[in-house]
């Protein structure tokens, strides 16, 4: 079977090819330049080497959902436009890094740690660090530019490109608010349920869910009913994504996750399992609790052991099983408002089975 | 006379008229974030509070040269496609002030530090240049995003939205290659004029001048021939125009600059004038005005007499000379392509005069 006429089996392999084959032929007018092929390779090497696809994946249920066809020429185009969400995540993952200063990602040294160290090894002039960090804003600068160009020359019919334009803008500004949130609650310290679901919504069920399947069903042609039920979903289950990923960030296997156990804790996250944590110890009288959840998440460079009594804290005064209890009404609802949508197949069940894996404890 | 109908007078008011209805009206599905009112208010004063508005400017003589109108509702979808150029330029320099670490842009703190200073100012947790390091990469995404939002979303018919792809595909991968080179260029100490030029031709000629000719020239229905004619006057007045920049950085009155004497040489910029003052140096036997130069770029921390003494080096040796004459030589060869074009009036003068102004000694 011609792999094009069916794209919805191995859909991320043939996202991933969508986006070899852009990277191969991106900014090709600087070819010329060869001190620029390091930070090309750094962000192929990047975008290729690893991740869910699950922004695509979304967008191209979203597709699918209002009537698009798996195969065929504009199903490619399809492909080409939604496949380009990877280059934005790109950018979102390669400067999160720089302004968190994490050093592993995907167990590979985070870009501005590898280029810091090109600079050290070939003993450069001035600071090897500044080096590294200016790489990575560039690199994540050229993965952001280069997603409006592979989203924009994908081949698209311009009746679609503009029915899409509203969700890719959207889209973009929504996951940067996200994370300035995200850092503004870090630094204040804020300790409302409401600030951690305001980053969740924004960040995680915006940026992930909702706008992919509202990007992919514009695509498609969906009128705005089919695009406003579509939201619903995605904004439960990428609100349930993200209470399950903060779960499984302290309570997985750091095997799994590809990050240590405990590390939105010591970035100080703002997360609704911290949040929620410390209400409920300070409801139930719990204050030495509560201290402890505080101090792992404010204090300067918590220990390891400080870490794990935060974790158990969490459990303890049953933060867990509060989000766990969200995590289940979230899926409920986003299943239910799915039933209610005029949604093609096979997109139905296939949205129904995402809701179920993005959300489980195995994910 | 109603504005609208002769853009040509007072265009940059234009332009600013046309980036604040933008960004009013920008990312406006999140206004309920108050959060994000600060990041956006700090990109709104970066954006309306200064520049001389170049990029668009050369856009729109390519415009006008490739005979597009000066005014209707053509005209005024113009203005605001190339007014996009100047959120490319609020993205290059707020994120290359966090790359240089720069503590003042247009006699106003950078944006980095100006968030740092918030921090501290609130007492907020975590360090503080942190916070503002954060901020700043995030905004100059923002700008970078809603640049190609502002572009696409214009008003420009299909066929001259996609006619102006390639330009703007090219301009943004060759300002971000440009940049990149030029940190490589620091931390090698490549001293070869070669190298200077590479960045001269990348971050100025082509991303400030040539391109933006180029976009507007294509957005207007211009054929390959004149895009190619304009794109080489574009070339030699762009070069010409760093060269001079370059000067006036070490020789210029910083009053009028907006920028310390002697900041390249500080920064260790490797421009044309200082590789040029290496190699004359060289070339005449002069090893202490060589070690001068090359001290002030390469060096850790140049005192301002270091400093002086290069600046007094650079003119002893005769680079100041030759960065004249080559200016010159250029401002010379771009006149006469553009004599050779077919440019309608009045962009055929105005790019003449804009020739002259870009590359003397006032502007």
């Amino acid at each position: 079977m011609d792999p094009v006429n069916d794209l919805d089996t191995e859909l991320p392999g043939h996202v991933e090819r969508a986006l070899a084959d852009y990277l191969e032929r991106a900014g090709e007018g600087i070819g010329h330049v060869e001190q620029f092929a390091e930070p090309r390779r750094a962000l192929v090497s990047f975008v290729l080497g690893g991740g869910k696809r699950m922004r695509p994946t979304f967008a191209w249920w979203g597709w699918r959902g209002a009537g698009g066809a798996s195969g065929g020429e504009r199903a490619e185009a399809t492909l080409y436009a939604i496949s380009a969400l990877e280059l934005i995540q790109a950018c979102a993952l390669i400067h999160d890094d720089v302004m968190d200063d994490s050093h592993s990602r995907r167990g590979a040294p985070t870009v501005h740690v590898s280029f810091a160290a090109k600079h050290t090894e070939r003993d450069w002039h001035g600071s090897a660090e500044r080096f590294g960090l200016a790489s990575a804003v560039l690199i994540g600068d050229i993965a952001l530019a280069w997603a409006d160009d592979m989203f924009n020359s994908a081949g698209l019919p311009a009746t679609a490109l503009s029915a899409a334009q509203p969700a890719w803008h959207a889209m973009r500004t929504e996951m940067l608010a996200g994370q300035y949130l995200d850092i503004v609650n870090q630094v204040t310290a804020d300790p409302s349920p409401e600030a951690a679901m305001r980053v969740d919504e924004l960040k995680t069920a915006a940026y992930t869910v909702q706008r992919p399947l509202h990007l992919g069903a514009a695509l498609g042609g969906a009128g705005p009913e089919l695009i406003a039920e579509l939201q619903a979903f995605g904004r439960d289950v990428g609100i349930a994504y993200q209470l399950r990923d903060d779960l499984l960030g302290l309570y997985g296997d750091p095997a799994v996750t590809g990050k240590p156990a405990g590390d939105d804790l010591r970035e100080g996250k703002r997360t609704l399992l911290v949040a929620l944590g410390l209400e409920h110890a300070k409801q139930q009288g719990k204050h030495a609790l509560a201290a402890t959840i505080s101090d792992a998440v404010t204090g300067p460079e918590p220990t390891d052991t400080q870490i794990e009594r935060a974790v158990s804290a969490l459990d303890e005064v049953g933060a867990v099983d509060s989000v766990e209890r969200r995590i289940g009404e979230l899926t409920g609802s986003a299943l239910a408002a799915l039933e209610r949508a005029d949604v093609a197949e096979p997109a139905a069940t296939k949205l129904a089975e995402l809701a179920h894996t993005a959300t489980s404890r195995t994910f």
